[in-house]
C-alpha cells in the first residue's frame, strides 16, 4: 500500500491571519492533539517578527511548552536570519523545533510583497540561514507561487526546477512546492511533481496547495499521481496569507486535512493516522476558533465509517 | 481544444432541500440568467409530488413562464409515471421542457428510501415512462449511488454497467452517473468513465458528483480524464438530497459550477460559457437565497482575470 506523510499546518499557516489571538495554552492543546492523532510532521509556529505577524508573538513560549515526542517533528517558519538566531537560542535552551522552513518565492513581484526584497537577495539570505543553522535542524525549502502568481501570471516551471536545484545544493531535506494563490491546475501539478521526482529523486517534494479556487484537493491528488508522497494540509482548511497581501478578496486556506485524509484512506493509501483522533483534533480546532471551519468530512463523517453507521433495517 | 458541456442544476438539484420556497419569479430570473451565460443544458424543475418536494409545487408555472431559447435545453426530473403525464400535459399546452430525467439507483436500500420501491419495480416504471414519453422528449437516464452507497457500502461497477446498458437499450440520449453521497474516489471515477466510454461509445455519460466529502471537483476532473465531457454542476455548490434521506448530518451539495468552470478554463478546456455572465448569475443565486454560497471562485475571482487585476506598480 502507498504511504503518505501529512504535515499538519493549522498551528502556523492555519493561524497566521486569524483575527483573534489564540492563547498559548490552546495552541499547545492543539499541537499535542495533532501529535496524538499520528501526524509525523506538525507546523508549530513561525519566527516572524511579532509586529508583522502578531499571531506568533508567543513562538518561544509555545515551543517551551511543547514536549519532545518520538515520531513527531515540529517545524517553525523562518523568514530571515533573525528567525534562525531565535530558533538556535530556543534549541540551546532545550526546547527548540526539529525543522525549520526557509522561504523563497518563484516570482519577483511576490518576493517584493511578501519578503520585501529581491529574489537574488532572498537566496543570499537563505544561504546565510543555512550556514547559520549549521546542521542543527532538518531544513525544509519552500518555493511559493510555484504554479502561478497573481502579480506575474503564469510561472515558468524552469524557474521552480532551478530553485529546487539550489535547495538541493544547499543540502535541505525536503522542498515544498506552494500553490500560494490557488492558481494551479491538476495537469500542471502532475507534470511538475513528475518532473521533480525524475530530476531530483534523492529529495522529496512536498505539495502545499491552497484552496482559493476550490482545487486544493484535486491538486493534492494530482501531486500524488506525479509521485508526491508529502502533503501540507490544515485542519478545517483554514489559513493562507495575511490580509494585506491577500490576492483579491477571497478565501485563501490550505488543503483541508480531514478531507484529504478521507480521500486518501478511501483510495487505500495509508496515512498512518488515527482517524478517531484526527476527528477529535478537528473538533478541538473548531472549538478553539469558535466557529465551524471548512471541512466537509467533519460534517459528513469518514467514508470508511458511514456504511457501518447507517444500516438498513429489515423492514426498510 | 477539448470542449465540455455543463448542465446547470441549481434550479432543481440545487433548490430541492432549500428550507425557504423560492418564488416562481425568482426561479425564472435565475433560469434565464443561466441561459444568458451560455449553459446549453439547464435543470429547470422537478415533477415530484408537491407534498413530497414542496420546492417544486410551481413546476408547471415555472415552465409556462420560461421562454423557449435556441441553444438551451431545459430539463425536468421525473420520478414516476404521473410526472411524465404532467410533462406531456405541459408540452401539449406549449410550454414543456426539452429533456426529462428518469431515475434509478444502483442499490436496493437507496431505491427503497428514495423511490419507495424495489430496483426491479423501478426499472419497470422507467420502461413504462419511456413508452409513455414516446419520443416527445430527450431522455436522460440517471443512476444514483453509482460509486458508493451509505446503506450498502461499495457498489459493484458491474451493476452500474448493466444499468447503463439497460438505458442504452431503452434509447435514452444521455446517462448520468451519480456519486449521490460523495463516496467516490478519483481513481474509481476515472476507471468507471473510461470503461463506459469504451463499452458504450455511442452514448455520452454525464458526471454528477456531490461534495459531501470535498471531492466533487477532483471527481469531476477524474471523469474528464476518463473521457467524460458532460458535467452536472450547481451554482454555489448547493443542493443534494432532502433532509429526511440525507446520509449522516453533512453538507450534500453538487459540484460547484463556478469552481469547475474556472479550473476547466484554466486547463484550456472550452466551456463555451460567458464568464462575466456566469459570475452575474452566481451573484443572482446568492441574492435569491440571501446568503453567501459555497463557491470559492465567487470570492477569489476567475484565474484568468486575477493576473490582470492586480498588477505590480513600478516602485513595488
Amino acid at each position: 500500500m502507498d504511504r503518505v506523510v501529512l504535515c499538519e499546518c493549522f498551528g502556523r499557516d492555519g493561524l497566521q491571519h486569524e483575527p483573534e489571538f489564540v492563547s498559548t495554552a490552546t495552541k499547545l492543546e492543539l499541537l499535542n492533539a495533532f501529535a496524538d492523532a499520528g501526524f509525523r510532521r506538525v507546523e508549530a509556529t513561525s519566527y516572524s517578527h511579532p509586529a508583522q505577524v502578531p499571531a506568533f508573538a508567543d513562538a518561544s513560549e509555545v515551543l517551551a511548552g511543547l514536549p519532545r515526542r518520538d515520531g513527531t517533528a515540529f517545524k517553525a517558519t523562518c523568514p530571515n536570519i533573525r528567525a534562525v538566531e531565535r530558533a538556535i537560542a530556543d534549541q540551546d535552551s532545550g526546547h527548540g523545533v526539529n525543522e525549520l522552513s526557509l522561504l523563497v518565492s518563484a516570482t519577483e513581484a511576490h518576493t517584493q510583497r511578501n519578503l520585501r526584497t529581491t529574489r537574488a537577495e532572498q537566496w543570499q539570505r537563505v544561504r546565510d540561514m543555512v550556514a547559520l543553522a549549521d546542521g542543527r535542524f532538518t531544513l525544509v525549502g519552500v518555493i511559493s507561487m510555484a504554479l502561478g502568481c497573481p502579480f506575474e501570471g503564469d510561472v515558468d516551471p524552469a524557474v521552480v526546477y532551478a530553485d529546487f536545484g539550489r535547495f538541493v545544493e544547499l543540502g535541505v531535506q525536503l522542498v515544498t512546492i506552494g500553490d500560494t494563490a490557488g492558481l494551479a491546475t491538476p495537469p500542471a501539478v502532475r507534470h511538475m511533481f513528475g518532473h521533480l521526482a525524475q530530476e531530483f529523486p534523492q529529495l522529496p517534494a512536498v505539495a502545499h496547495m491552497h484552496d482559493n479556487r476550490g482545487t486544493a484537493i484535486a491538486n493534492s491528488l494530482a501531486a500524488l499521481d506525479g509521485g508526491c508522497r508529502h502533503f501540507d494540509t490544515s485542519m478545517g482548511g483554514i489559513g493562507g496569507h495575511p490580509a494585506e497581501i491577500r490576492y483579491g478578496t477571497g478565501y485563501t486556506g490550505n488543503a483541508c486535512t480531514e478531507d484529504l485524509v478521507n480521500v486518501f484512506e478511501a483510495m487505500g493509501i495509508d496515512t498512518a493516522l488515527d482517524l478517531d483522533q484526527v476527528m477529535a483534533a478537528s473538533r478541538a480546532c473548531e472549538r478553539a476558533l469558535g466557529r465551524p471551519l471548512r471541512s466537509c468530512v467533519a460534517r459528513a463523517g469518514w467514508s470508511s465509517l458511514i456504511a457501518d453507521r447507517v444500516k438498513p433495517t429489515a423492514d426498510d
